[in-house]
């Protein structure tokens, strides 16, 4: 765990008079822990870091992370590691992750656990702390993004009048991995012609025909960590009419880009794209915030958006991804991602 | 919802004197309304089915499903839609499914819904209503599977010495998506050489060399059911040792096969493979269960493994894939999907 977020977590404990912090989320598990299987849990105390996952795992754990990492069984379940870890200490409160944890194993949890005296909801508080990147996070994540952008390269060449949206799809998946992608972070959406309008259009078997527009949103994991990018072209010649909404997109991406900057709120960061969109008459046209994190997840806080008021840090990695949509014509949308 | 389906809904109301169920678990809630969104909540009474989504989804659902769809939003949130329900209804005995159910969730709904005086955990009563397949599941599941054997077929013609276990993992998917995926069931495993002795190895950078062992374990999702396969071959050609080897697991995935019958434990079922082996003295080397069920989820109970008693029954559909994995040597594991 690094020193920063060590403090961080010391902060925790006394703001909460808590003893242990137990994390399941495995971004976070990942995050605070550095093991990538995903599946166990951190106890976490002032004099102990433990990590309890099974024999699958162990090996991998063990090189991954500096947590003192204890092979969970049937005979040695995890609901026992932890109490063993709490009574040594003789900690009676502990914070848990509410947002990630289900009732059932709260509920299993609670009765194999009888001194825990208090049991405190963390809320968000563990995923605030991967808010801002390190410079290591922001390598694996330009990298991540620049995967896309060389995949959409080859789809330039790739791309005609005919081939499906799945086909689509299917080419800039491959060409990701090609290129040294992990996984996906999403599935991918590529809508062609009017189905465009739609903001979360799942590829379909539709051909691409001229003059369509073609919008992609895609992206990849590397080490760990998500790119997303959306890009939207015209199969052939655009029409005035094209012209103007992309245009008009690009004009609300870039000026939101130029005035970005760390102190301002997200709902500020938002209006540099929206107020320009409105101005152009396409306002309800635009029904989606202008972005959010990116990070291990791929939908972070906080977001750029008509309601998030969180105040962006220098950083910070956001998604900045204004469109347009106009039902039975088509939709625009231009996505790029940014350091604070 | 099937009519099957209400009998078996109408009965856990019965059996557990509640008046209303509510679903979260997205499998769940895709296989009793229909709605492929995922993200959303059914109430469901003896009177009414109610499906709350929101804007992105409310017409798509409205096609899918045969629930009536009432949308929410931050004036209409859900938990106000469900207490509307209950209400009009006088009901105050809620199940609800704690093994998908946050407790963040559960908090904010006991909240807001004070009126309800006893909340009961279904546990997985709803995900065993999925174990049986109907005859168009079984369609679906067979597709899919289908589509992942004319990737192999595919692949076969590709696999060359000096290719990355990550580029076999892309030409893969890749073909996938080419014959008709909608998306891969789960991450797809390809381990060469000494790497296939890992039941669950990452696709690495290793260029796969004369004499490999080369393990593919990957799978797809056809009309929202998924496929899961594992076919073991040798880099040209194979020695005694590997010819040994991969003999006595097909062996015992067709003596699996060839006894596997409605009636038996999953736990008889799985001795068809594990004495095999373990007759031959490669018991140690074959540390997970024989088989898992397949459905909406790629990894569905009920297990053929030693532990699991529940009796199989016709309509059911299993993977049959047993595997020998010695360090430093490599391994082999064979896996098809069975209907019971």
């Amino acid at each position: 765990m690094r020193k920063e977020t060590q403090e961080q977590i010391r902060t925790i404990l006394t703001e909460t008079g808590a003893g242990a912090i137990l994390i399941t989320d495995p971004y976070n598990l990942r995050y605070l822990s550095g093991f990538r299987g995903g599946e166990g849990m951190l106890v976490i105390t002032e004099k102990s870091h433990i990590l309890s996952t099974d024999s699958r795992y162990t090996e991998a754990a063990a090189n991954e992370s500096d947590f003192t990492v204890i092979q969970e069984s049937s005979a040695h379940p995890r609901t026992e590691i932890v109490n063993e870890c709490l009574k040594a200490e003789g900690i009676r409160r502990v914070c848990y992750e509410d947002m990630d944890l289900r009732c059932h194993d709260f509920a299993e949890l609670r009765e194999k656990l009888p001194d825990v005296e208090e049991w405190i909801p963390l809320g968000a508080r563990i995923n605030a702390l991967r808010f801002v990147k390190t410079e290591e996070e922001i390598a694996y994540l330009a990298r991540a993004e620049a995967i896309g952008d060389e995949a959409f390269t080859d789809i330039l060449g790739i791309l005609h009048v005919g081939m499906t949206e799945k086909q689509v799809a299917a080419e800039l998946e491959y060409r990701m991995k090609l290129h040294g992608a992990e996984n996906l972070s999403f599935s991918s959406i590529v809508a062609s012609g009017a189905n465009s309008s739609m903001p979360h259009a799942i590829p379909t078997d539709k051909a691409i025909e001229p003059g369509d527009f073609v919008t992609m949103d895609f992206g990849c994991i590397y080490e760990g960590y998500c790119s997303d990018m959306t890009r939207t072209i015209v199969m052939g010649k655009a029409n005035e009419k094209q012209k103007e909404i992309y245009d008009l997109v690009l004009r609300a991406q870039e000026n939101c880009l130029a005035h970005l900057k760390a102190g301002m709120t997200g709902k500020e960061a938002d209006a540099y794209t929206r107020d320009l969109i409105k101005e152009a008459g396409y306002g309800d046209c635009f029904g989606h915030g202008t972005g959010h994190g990116v990070g291990l997840y791929i939908h972070e806080d906080p977001r750029i958006s008509p309601t998030d008021e969180t105040v962006l840090q220098a950083g910070m990695v956001e998604t900045v991804e204004p469109g347009i949509y106009i039902p039975g014509f088509g939709g625009v949308r231009i996505e790029d991602m940014v350091v604070i």
